[in-house]
């Protein structure tokens, strides 16, 4: 897969309650300020038929789904997503936000299930070649004060019923990502009021502006 | 993936209307009749999950899916196939008869949709190990023929609307296939009378059942 990348790529990655919706926004309106062209999206998700595939694995009734079943799901309904939404984004120059994406599978799938992270690696490849996000924002903070927030919304989806030990091996997986590739990775204090995180996101795409 | 097989799994696979059904009855009845516990499945297809996947992907109405996402599915609800039904019954001893396989997505995948057999085969170590098929049954006719008989049928799914130079590739992969393995794929002419072609499948039935 050759991808001629115009524009730029940034995910938003996080445990649950850390904050992403509120950042996403921030970011978005920072960019589109800028005079950029923003494409929204989201991870498991993005077109009519990612969508469906996001359903069927965040649905609570699917309950005996298998992990490489949930894995290669997940993958499916990246393929769909990268050739129909974000690669003609990416080619058109526009810049690409989104809520997730493979980090979220080596934290989640990965971390949280236990499948071995080279076997994810074999499914990024396959389906993503060479293509990785430019920028990827870590909104990090303690797994049960993130959970205390995610509790006050609304009904938990089949990830959020999993139980706290689950989400601290996602945040581990996370961080170590995080730290292995600190260029592409900034982890974001997501624990202080929204103003003070906002401040340390604005202060990274200043620098990404600026280049 | 260990399986300890002490069943086996036997597959039929060809294009279309050469007359899967009538024979997949005809291979259950003799090995029921030999005393064997039979599980007849199919693919894509098998526990609720998967045949969920198979609607998806044999929808019409998913016109704009992309040949990799529908790999990627065809694996997702393999894995699924594998982990809930085929591998729990060939561990017990049971006999799995199965509609469809993997030489299914070689042939229709690889040599329909065109994507690498060696793509294909990435997925297919990553999803199965080193499980194959024991006996492989590939009923083979001129695509013409079987389009003729299949068009009289019911509504078309989105593969059986595909155009007959599609059909062509896939009987070429399938018979590459039987003649790179011919121990375990054996073409069977689908083209005589429906007693002709029961009679070769019960000669290679009896020869398995005699081991």
């Amino acid at each position: 897969m050759v991808v001629n990348m115009k524009g730029r790529f940034i995910t938003l990655e996080g445990t649950e309650g850390v904050g992403k919706t509120s950042n996403l926004n921030f970011i978005e309106n920072i960019l589109r300020d800028a005079g950029i062209d923003v494409v929204r999206t989201r991870e498991p998700g993005g077109p009519p038929l990612s969508e469906t595939i996001r359903k069927m694995v965040l649905d609570t009734h699917q309950d005996d789904i298998c992990d490489d079943t949930e894995l290669l799901l997940m993958f499916a309904a990246r393929a769909q997503h990268l050739h129909q939404l974000i690669i003609p984004a990416l080619e058109a120059g526009k810049w690409v936000v989104c809520d997730r994406f493979t980090d979220a599978t080596y934290a989640y799938q990965g971390g949280g299930r236990g499948i071995d992270q080279s076997r994810i690696a074999i499914l990024e490849k396959w389906v993503q070649g060479d293509l990785r996000p430019d920028l990827t924002f870590l909104l990090d903070m303690p797994v049960e004060d993130g959970l205390a927030r995610a509790s006050s919304r609304s009904e938990p989806d089949r990830f959020e019923l999993e139980k706290q030990d689950f989400f601290e091996h996602v945040r581990h997986t996370y961080l170590r990502r995080a730290k292995a590739e600190p260029e592409r990775v900034k982890i974001i204090d997501a624990s202080p009021s929204l103003d003070k995180v906002q401040h340390q996101i604005g202060e990274v795409l200043s620098e990404i502006l600026a280049q």
